[in-house]
C-alpha cells in the first residue's frame, strides 16, 4: 500500500486536535485535554515553534484499524528527523495497561526505563503549577 | 541569604556539562552521558534553540549541601517561565530510589503519574534508534 508521511501544516491543527482527543478517550482521560486547535496553531507555527508534528496521509481505501505499517512509518520518520538533528534519544511514555503499544515499542527495540531503571514520571499542573510559579525569586 | 536565578549564557555550558555529569554520577549512570559542552553550546544557543536553561548564582559563603531554598527557587522559576509561555504542565522523571528528590517534588504538589496512572517511560537510543530511523518511508 502507499501512504506518505509529511510535516504537519498549520491547516492540519483541527485534525491534530481531534486525534489528541481520540487518543485521550482511548486512554480514559478525555478531561485532561486542555489544548485547543488555536493553541496548536500558535505553539507549532510561530517563529520559534514549541513542537514539530508529522502527518501520515493514507488513501481512503486503506483507512482501517488493521496494521498497515503506518504506525511504524510514523515512528521511524520521527526517529529519522531526530537522528538528522543529532538527537541521541527518542523517549515516550505509555500507560502500563496499553499492552498493544508497549509490545509494539519493545518489539522495535525500546527499553522500558520504568521497569529497568525505576524511573517515575511526575507532573505539576493546574493549581500546583501556579503555586510553584509564584514562589519564583524576583529577578 | 541572597541568590539569583538567571537565564544561562553560552559561557555557562562547561559548568552545565560538569553538573550533568555530577548528576549522572549520583544516579549511578555516568556512562549514559553522551552530550559534550560543545553539543550544549550548539543546541541551546543557535537561532532556534532546543532547550533553555536556568542558572542559580550563589555567593561563595552559601555553597554548602544544606537546603537554602535554591532548589525551590530554580524549580519555581522553571514553573514561572512555563506559565508565562502558557504551558499547562511541568513534567519530570525521577528514579524510584531517589527518595529525597521524590519527597521534594511531591511536597511541592507534583503527582507521581507512574504510581497513580501507570505511565511507563520508554527510550530508543544507540543502535535501536538508528535501526528505527532507517525504516522511515521515503519522502
Amino acid at each position: 500500500m502507499h501512504f506518505k508521511v509529511r510535516a504537519a501544516a498549520k491547516e492540519d491543527c483541527k485534525d491534530i486536535s481531534r486525534m489528541i482527543m481520540e487518543l485521550a478517550v482511548y486512554e480514559n482521560m478525555p478531561d485532561q485535554v486542555k489544548t485547543s486547535h488555536e493553541d496548536l496553531e500558535r505553539d507549532g507555527f510561530s517563529p520559534n515553534p514549541f513542537y514539530e508534528c508529522l502527518i501520515a496521509e493514507v488513501p481512503d481505501e486503506h483507512k482501517t484499524k488493521d496494521g498497515k505499517g503506518i504506525g511504524t512509518g510514523l515512528m521511524a520518520k520521527v526517529a529519522q528527523v531526530g537522528v538528522e538533528k543529532q538527537c541521541v534519544r527518542l523517549q515516550l511514555s505509555v500507560l502500563d495497561w496499553n499492552k498493544p503499544s508497549l509490545d509494539f515499542y519493545i518489539a522495535k527495540g525500546a527499553e522500558d526505563l520504568t521497569a529497568k531503571e525505576g524511573w517515575h514520571f511526575l507532573r505539576f499542573h493546574g493549581q500546583t503549577l501556579d503555586t510553584l510559579a509564584k514562589e519564583a525569586p524576583k529577578d
